[in-house]
């Protein structure tokens, strides 16, 4: 266990933690007394056909997903009830920083996707007593949690919006996050995941952001220097004012858990590798949202996976990359927005 | 100076040395008595009118380059007289890894792609006496070396045909270069250049190599698995097979300065900054010849500065990434020929 504030209430609050008990993961291992950050808008209907489940993104929590919802918008507190849970490992929920020995640290268990969303679907069904989700949407990390839970639970999601992610990860995108993973190991303050703080590991961190500038915007991105919109005055200054700061105050090891299971995503587990198959389980109405410049889960690669859904559609979001997720250009939250509010409208 | 066997002659060879004295570099400093490196094909004709110059790419040497040429095809030695330069700091060529003090090492100053152009210039017409090119194409930094012959010598380059390669670098480019430089330097191996051998530095050589991995090819090359044309039987006996083995057998510093002089290409440099004027000088017929899924030189960067220059046409590629420069494909050197064969009946 180690700590770091950037994980606190003050930073990413308020949010609610539930204690799911022991979790038994799918590689073998246990997370005693597994606890899920989550935070909640509106009420539950009489009914409760009113949630929405959001899960998170690598490195993302609750806090960014927020800026999804609001009146008025598609996601609409006063409509539905809307549940935002953190992943395993990211900092807020059980995650290796934050973990008691025997699974502190360096010995936190691997996790896979299927891991979270059974334990989602724990604190789901055991907390709010819902059966059905109106909808499931999440951007990256979250689209692989999207698809993992429509094809799991068919007849619990009624409907799903995979954001700028894949049902399968591909070995092209594997590679990519062992460029993340290999950015942070190779850092000798590492210590094998057992350094004294996370920042004895900056100058790793600060690699992995860099590397994430590349591949998480586009080359139009730096083009068009849409940079500037974060209040940037040069690229030198998002770099390091920007890119670098929102990983370094990361813990190490939470990011490489997450890393570990994003290269992992892949519903196709639960039919002994059939990608068709899985997807042909789901029964929710589908839209399938790539990013139009995403380096690393192309609009093709969604595309191969959307003809492969029953009930889909390919909605394209236009932006400046995959960390377009962000919202930082205005006309990103409209596409959002315009795309989840036609498919909520759509009778299921 | 340290010893390489993968540079020596039996590797790359038989190439010529050609000492072209002190050069006086742009950013200040001097290599003194900087030998190029180069190979010749066929012979020039009477007119001296037949002569084509190939420089090289990152990592690249008059090796891999003498596969664009043959009898029968486009770069014909029959008909053309064609020279491959080996740039500064391929390891060829004056290089970190064979100076002598007082530049030898981390003490080799920085050379700009037009250090290089000069130095070439001097071959060409000191040596050969050659006042004139029938065509100067390269790929990457070749094309990046291309697009400066073409700007810098305008009267005398007839043809150019700059493949996978912009005038200016991009900033996202200027990044991923320096993710790949940040590989090399944080290996504690390193030593700030001055390493007691280049496997001291192998870790850090791996990960440059994986990074190239993920830039350097494309999604589709891992979907469709192109590797095994190469004859390996996984993904990660072509990472650990191939993309590992090709740079870790490199100099390290060698490669950082050809990093340095790639981040900052710029033919505008001889216009203040004004892209449109730079290439706008162009004399010669150019076809611009980009790589539909290279990741970083993508094919609008390329036609953004096709269409400044006054007789050009675009020429796409397919190929499955920048790497695809390699040939892995059965359709990549026909392209190739085609394009260029195409551009050398043009009449100038």
């Amino acid at each position: 266990m180690i700590e770091n504030n950037y994980y606190s209430q003050e930073n990413h609050g308020p949010y609610e933690m539930y204690n799911i008990g022991n979790v038994e993961l799918e590689e073998g291992g246990i997370i005693p007394n597994c606890q899920l950050a989550y935070v909640t808008f509106g009420e539950p209907n009489e009914a409760k056909d009113n949630a929405i489940l959001i899960p998170t993104w690598y490195s993302g929590t609750n806090k960014i997903m927020e800026s999804y919802i609001g009146k008025g918008r598609a996601l609409d507190p006063d409509k539905y009830f809307i549940i935002i849970i953190n992943q395993i490992g990211s900092g807020l929920s059980s995650s290796p920083h934050n973990s008691l020995p025997p699974v502190s640290m360096a010995n936190f268990p691997n996790v896979r996707i299927s891991d979270d969303v059974r334990a989602q679907h724990k604190l789901v069904t055991e907390k709010f007593g819902i059966t059905q989700l109106a909808l499931v949407t999440g951007g990256s990390m979250g689209a692989q949690q999207t698809y993992e839970w429509a094809v799991r639970y068919p007849d619990m999601v009624k409907r799903a919006a995979p954001i700028a992610g894949t049902a399968k990860n591909t070995p092209h995108d594997f590679i990519f996050t062992e460029t993340l993973i290999e950015a942070i190991t190779s850092d000798p303050g590492w210590k094998g995941g057992n350094y004294e703080s996370a920042n004895a590991v900056v100058d790793g961190l600060k690699r992995h952001a860099k590397i994430w500038a590349v591949m998480g915007w586009s080359t139009e991105f730096f083009k068009k220097e849409t940079w500037r919109r974060l209040d940037f005055k040069s690229l030198e200054d998002f770099i390091t004012g920007f890119m670098e700061p929102y990983f370094t105050a990361m813990d190490p090891n939470d990011l490489l858990c997450m890393a570990w299971k994003w290269q992992r995503g892949d519903v196709s587990r639960m039919t002994e590798g059939d990608l068709e198959k899985a997807l042909g389980r789901i029964k929710a109405k589908v839209f399938v949202m790539p990013i139009d410049e995403d380096m690393f889960f192309p609009p093709r690669d969604c595309e191969l996976e959307q003809k492969m859904i029953p009930n889909s559609e390919l909605r394209l979001i236009k932006s400046c990359g995959h960390l377009g997720l962000f919202g930082v250009e205005p006309d990103f939250m409209p596409q959002i927005d315009k795309h989840l509010g036609r498919l909520l409208s759509i009778p299921v």
